[in-house]
């Protein structure tokens, strides 16, 4: 019968015979194979007999060559595994030329296998990385649906250019060099296929928050981009995010909601990915002896992990949190790039990794922010200066989340539209929530890959995501 | 205590002191309340005692005002309802004008909803569908993650552009009007964002393979696009796929899968949508009253829905097909439009329709198809002139899957992508799949929303996506 790799090395009765399908990881001594097929980590042995197979076949068992295999499931005598196979019939299903091979087993830069992308993740710490990714997203699916939430898929192509988060990619069908022109020389878009400009969307929430004000909680899990120039380990063009939206809930049960959330997600991953995080884990001590001793992570991976999901996020207002960065000792002694002199002032990372990693030493969520330096969606507190929003920052990735309570005033709304110099006629459909049955609301956005790489304990963006999409690289 | 409509018609104890939020859907005899939050397509019905109430603020009590009601959860001595709260303190959270509010107490035409899809959602029928869409969201994740799948997710962008299946939209970020230009003339894509021409993917397919050649059994689920000019009920110029990718999978296997999958789901949603589904069983009963008799569904919607849990797709060679077309009555007495003459013709939606909902009255899996009228990516049959293709044909829908065995056989998939025109140099990436561990593979497409259709029994695709992108249309 046929089985994975991961069916035999958990449950596999032994002495029975036994197919099993994959890739050579590694042959040694002309006797071991180690497979591997993805369900798991781990490898399963295959004990050839090799006095009585074919010597020209035998050549032929190369690292990432395809095999289907057949023989008996015994106890292994060997280290590190319980069972092997003692095979009795081997198949080529597929060479690997080992000189032309990219992936050596040695250890390759991850410059390289990103420029393999299509055939990184057949190593061990990418693989793990994509079960992991996979199963993080099935868990916040799984949250969401188990507590009354909707998920809605709002529009990736989007005619609106209202939604302020950032730059644009422009999505058209028109002739890019001849494009038909208005008889004042501007672009004629009512030509495009949509009959407008449109642009690829950076936030599926002001949709969103027309879901939740009628099915009351909803979420999206989508694609965003970014068309920025930044050339970061922290950015993409394009990222999935998690947008969830909730009717009658305010700032308070925003930051519960997230913070439950995160910790459920977390527990999951904990609980379902046990092998992959303990080699991610066993991955970034090696990949951290390299460092000075000051930088290496206080805490290993798992109880990077366990520490968020045990203990509270700290919960600190914007005001509490200029005066600690005030007070602080690099801030008096000039160490920040940017000096916190007074309130108002937009928090650099430089600030958000102090308060984080140096002075709560966990998760913050900071809330109350200036409206100055937040959103025009953003529910206006009674002192007329603040706003309720929250951003919380993780250690090492920093922002990880970004939420508010919504401005369900309509006339509140439509001046802070009118200030940040939208055309309101542009947001027409957005302002009838607040004509039409408003009530107080809240969501947050959450960047997917900054929490696979936080689950992962990988630095770089571009290591967590299958195809990465950055300025001046869309391979594959 | 607060709670959701449909945790107090579920399990609310009797008695207790409740508090709900949301929408008034009617408001009778100045004292029923209908009230809905959207957990549930029922409503919860609150009795004011008008004489101690507020006139001014009952006045208020209007179609789609926000409400928060507290009162006493008793039994209901009316009809329709199990339950019903005594109200104690009624607060209006946001009014709705009954002179200005678009939807009205009355049928709208689907047109009208659709110009105002941001508050289509507060509708019995919308609510359903999009809950319904929701749930079957999750119990595609749910059949995969618990069948051993990795979740991947493509890239949206793509700089590949021999996709192949379809017109793409560019992405770019070079000024419209006047582009860089090379000396001869052509735009200088080098300057564009990505370094490159970039476009929408129209499939995730060839990336995927890249991950089941490793991980084994994956599956996407995202957006993809099409900038065809098809102005139909069945297509979207934006739309979500589901597409599996197996490795050691061949066409019989690939067929067992998408007949196991799609069973899997439908039952998902008979078990846990069963009002939702109950509604729109009655909305397009109600529907096709207007219908003479003999174009109206054999089958209610449930009955359908069940009729292809239970039963087994019937599995057809497109060799047969193509015999028993050629035999039919439309056939023979021309009544097709393309009548079918010789082996090798494209199948129309005509010919499809008539297999499925006239022969064989079941859903349909048509395979080994004409080489020639096929992908390149597909499995040659020995025959040398078919190909392990196949696709799901559903009543009413059309094809719902198309999917393949793909060609693993790296001389061959070169030969039939330099037969297409395509630069193989553009595919190095997916030719390496074929050069180092080949296997036998397989996999399918499923337009997620036509699977929406089908399950919700409604008949234009731009009623079951949140918000519809069709050609001139991107609103919202």
């Amino acid at each position: 019968m046929q089985y994975s790799v991961k069916e035999l090395l958990e449950k596999g009765k032994l002495l029975q015979e036994v197919t099993v399908q994959g890739w050579v990881r590694t042959f040694r001594s002309n006797r071991f194979i180690a497979l591997n097929d993805g369900s798991t980590i781990h490898n399963i042995q295959c004990v050839v007999d090799f006095e009585n197979m074919d010597e020209q076949m035998l050549k032929r068992v190369t690292t990432s060559a395809a095999l289907k295999i057949t023989g008996t499931l015994t106890e292994s005598q060997g280290k590190g595994q319980t069972v092997e196979i003692q095979v009795s019939q081997l198949e080529i299903l597929g060479d690997s030329d080992p000189e032309t091979y990219p992936i050596q087993p040695k250890k390759h830069s991850l410059e390289f296998l990103r420029e393999n992308a299509h055939l990184r993740v057949r190593t061990n710490a990418f693989g793990a990385i994509m079960r992991v990714r996979s199963v993080l997203s099935f868990a916040i699916h799984k949250y969401f649906q188990e507590n009354g939430f909707f998920y809605v898929n709002t529009p990736i192509i989007t005619g609106s250019d209202a939604e302020g988060a950032g730059e644009m990619f422009r999505v058209t069908t028109l002739d890019a060099k001849n494009p038909p022109l208005n008889e004042n020389g501007s672009v004629q878009y009512s030509e495009d296929f949509f009959g407008k400009e449109t642009n690829l969307t950076v936030s599926g929430q002001l949709e969103a928050e027309t879901f939740a004000m009628s099915l009351g909680k909803v979420y999206t899990f989508g694609p965003t981009f970014r068309a920025e120039n930044s050339n970061t380990s922290r950015h993409l063009a394009e990222f999935w995010m998690v947008e969830p939206e909730v009717a009658f809930l305010d700032l308070a049960g925003n930051m519960d909601l997230a913070e439950d959330f995160i910790k459920y997600v977390l527990r999951h991953v904990l609980e379902n990915c046990k092998d992959d995080i303990e080699f991610l884990e066993q991955r970034l001590i090696e990949e951290e002896k390299s460092k000075p001793q000051n930088e290496r992570s206080e805490m290993t991976l798992s109880e990077r992990l366990r520490f968020v999901v045990d203990n509270n996020f700290k919960r600190v207002s914007y005001t509490e949190a200029i005066d600690i960065l005030k007070n602080s000792k690099p801030n008096k002694n000039k160490k920040f790039q940017y000096l916190i002199d007074e309130w108002g002032a937009d928090l650099q990372s430089e600030h958000e990794r102090f308060l984080v990693e140096k002075h709560f030493k966990c998760p913050v969520i900071l809330f109350d922010y200036p409206a100055k330096i937040k959103a025009f969606y953003m529910r206006l507190n009674e002192d007329g200066k603040t706003v309720r929003a929250m951003d919380i920052l993780f250690p090492g990735i920093g922002e990880i989340v970004g939420g508010s309570q919504r401005e369900e005033r309509y006339d509140v709304l439509v001046e802070k539209i009118k200030a940040t110099g939208i055309d309101e006629k542009e947001l027409w459909w957005y302002l009838d929530l607040r004509k039409f049955g408003t009530a107080v609301h809240s969501g947050f956005g959450l960047g997917f890959e900054r929490l696979v790489l936080f689950t992962t304990g990988m630095t770089n963006i571009r290591d967590v995501i299958p195809f990465p999409r950055t300025p001046q690289s869309a391979e594959f």
